[in-house]
């Protein structure tokens, strides 16, 4: 018999690469993060912010597990990667949420030229500490792929250790696991999910691997992915509308109560300037749900959906579909987004409870890109997702927070919680453990 | 980003190659074959016999799943195998059971000239009828390598449809699952278990990784594979002892009822001659294991160990127990070696029962080696591992049978199997589904 054939090019590069790129692409982010972008170039364009790392789970000792040199590495080698001409051409060309030319000719052309802002990178305690300043239009884009590079980082550290059988065991187990998941998700009928794993994947490679697992497991309930490049580069839809930091910073520039109470509701008809029909998605918890709803115009009733992000995901969808049927609303035109901390079985028991009363999508985070616990032929409690975020901490030289639906999940400087929690109110909250 | 870069000859060749042959070595085969060919190339050189393939679940018409041509083209392919030099020298050179120079040199010398011999093959009714006729030591080495062939066909017949993605997972799961029992086993604390699934195997990639599971995954438990290439290649005893051919032979050769009841201990007489030690272990069943202890000289007791292989375990090793008590014997000294149709929860249910009472280790077959069934993403029942035997049919113009302790697993021509049960007796035979 003949000895198998070794490529000795690709073995000589894989023991002596300096640095394997995590981030690869701009496009490589959630693809709210380019309808945010587009919003905040046109109207917000030269707004100082500032975004940071949290770290959820503090007794993490993030800087202990990563090596601080390899981070700047990482985020160094992002801050050389620009938009390529296929990808220009194809955010152009495409249609997105069934619309074409959603993106404007002159922000493509001045994203062409975009490169991520620089950082500021410090250790204090076992923790990094890690903050982006400058222009919105910039900061905002160092939030998926600083997020994808730290989680990745953790994911080799946790697997540096082991062997070539044991990493074959630890990806088959997953592979095996995943697929479990899509078979039994394959039975609920109705089912419309998306992938909305990008920011806490265990790597790119699996988060790859997991959308071609959910493209062949339970075919058109798969709706999309948030993940641009890989929308791009497996011909699938690109989801996802906004996020938290818009309502955060209209709330940080607001200079009155009476302003900051309305700030959720200027978010939305500024979105609505730019972006109609399913792209009208209601965000209602930055501030609190039950302040939001109490205190919306009725237009709002007209918008699309809700996300409810970190309410309990019955409460939350039967509370705004309670305020739905008050503004007279038909229930069947609407549909809820649930996206907080999902795994398999809150998508069953949520589907099961929503079924044939409103339409509902399911974007699919941590649980998806990033399951690895009990995988490892030797426990290795470091393969567990971090739960980390970034955030925008100020706007305008302005203290940004967030209250969120459930304590555990609100960020920013502890006085001005205070502060917005007496004016929005807070009683509704309900404290729920941060799973991911 | 840079595209991956791709192996234009490799790709090339995996799409042109004419053949992918099964068989690339003459140690690909059981290490008791190698035993028992010593001896029969000593005793029986020039024996004619004819050894015949036989499908214990005739409702699977082989010859409509397997290509008829691509049958012949892996048996002829089989037949331009020769013993390397390598393998020449790791056979003189290895210690096998603790004994070096277990192979003589003569013996050595012809095997280094030794090829496959012919076969004959034809098609009847959607089954192969695959025989080899001709000297006995040349004959016997087709069994395991003929098995191998058939299964591996199969396996890729089960699997040409299949894609990329959905072969990824199929083996995703059996991994999975593979390394789910070899984390059972090794809550086993004194378990001795090794590998005996070369005939039945999947392929013989997927054998190697169980192997290197099961060397990955309980370490000292386990204590070596039947399989001689694999052995030699990854530095693990090469195991077995002798196998039911050679009292079938040995009775079909009897002049006299007489002289075929004592047959089974011809076999022991001459095997003794040739090996000791751990190597003196009885296949009691071949005409009935009841028969066999009951006639059975008081030197048989002497022998290191039995190995029932179609009793049931439990049963079957009881007997054994109190025959050895019968005579005497220090059951400390002895060890019984499980073979039939194992699987974790039969290895576990015979540990727990013989445990601290009596030495014992089991050889894990089919079910180590081929255990497919429901692993792919849509259900396949061809991966479901086959029956097939392929036994000694004749021997010097007369039929050979074997009787067994399963009514269900004796072979050959039912008029001699009746004269057989008359002379050896049948009545302590148990009928039991065979199930691999």
């Amino acid at each position: 018999m003949t000895a198998p054939i070794t490529d000795i090019a690709k073995r000589v590069h894989d023991h002596t690469w300096k640095l394997d790129p995590i981030i690869r692409s701009l496009l490589d982010t959630d693809f709210y993060k380019l309808l945010m972008l587009q919003m905040i170039w046109k109207r917000h364009r030269d707004l100082p912010v500032t975004f940071s790392l949290i770290n959820r789970k503090p007794e993490i000792r993030l800087a202990d597990e990563i090596d601080e040199s390899a981070l700047r590495e990482q985020l160094d080698h992002a801050r050389t990667v620009m938009l390529s001409k296929k990808e220009r051409i194809w955010l152009a060309g495409n249609t997105f949420y069934g619309k074409k030319h959603i993106f404007e000719p002159e922000f493509l052309e001045w994203f062409a030229n975009f490169r991520l802002p620089d950082y500021d990178l410090s250790v204090r305690d076992g923790q990094f500490e890690l903050s982006f300043s400058g222009s919105w239009c910039e900061v905002t884009m160092w939030e998926i792929p600083a997020l994808a590079i730290l989680m990745e980082l953790r994911s080799r550290a946790a697997m540096a250790g082991m062997g070539r059988f044991h990493l074959d065991v630890l990806y088959a187990r997953a592979k095996a696991r995943m697929w479990e998941k899509t078979e039994r998700l394959n039975r609920l009928e109705n089912l419309r999910i998306s992938d909305f794993g990008s920011r806490r994947r265990h790597s790119y490679l699996w988060q790859r691997w997991c959308v071609e697992a959910l493209k062949e497991g339970i075919g058109e309930k798969f709706t999309g992915t948030s993940n641009v490049k890989l929308a791009m580069d497996t011909d699938l839809e690109a989801v996802g509308t906004n996020a938290h930091e818009l309502p955060m910073v209209y709330a940080a520039l607001a200079d009155s109560d009476a302003e900051r109470l309305k700030s959720p509701y200027k978010v939305l008809e500024d979105w609505n300037t730019l972006y109609g029909g399913n792209l009208l998605i209601v965000l209602p918890d930055a501030f609190g749900t039950e302040s939001f709803l109490q205190n919306a115009p009725g237009w709002v009733a007209d918008w699309t959906g809700f996300r409810p992000d970190s309410a309990p995901p019955i409460e939350g969808g039967e509370r705004i579909m309670q305020w739905w049927r008050q503004h007279g609303v038909d229930l069947k035109d609407r549909i809820l987004i649930f996206s907080d901390g999902l795994d398999v079985e809150t998508i069953e028991e949520t589907y099961r409870h929503f079924e044939g009363r409103v339409r509902m999508a399911f974007g699919w985070g941590t649980n998806l890109t990033n399951d690895f616990v009990g995988m490892a032929p030797t426990e290795n409690e470091r393969l567990r997702a971090l739960s980390i975020v970034i955030k925008v901490t100020e706007a305008a030289g302005r203290p940004a927070v967030k209250l969120s639906d459930n304590p555990n999940k609100a960020t920013g400087d502890e006085q001005t919680v205070q502060d917005y929690l007496r004016l929005f109110g807070g009683d509704s909250r309900v404290e729920q453990a941060v799973l991911v």
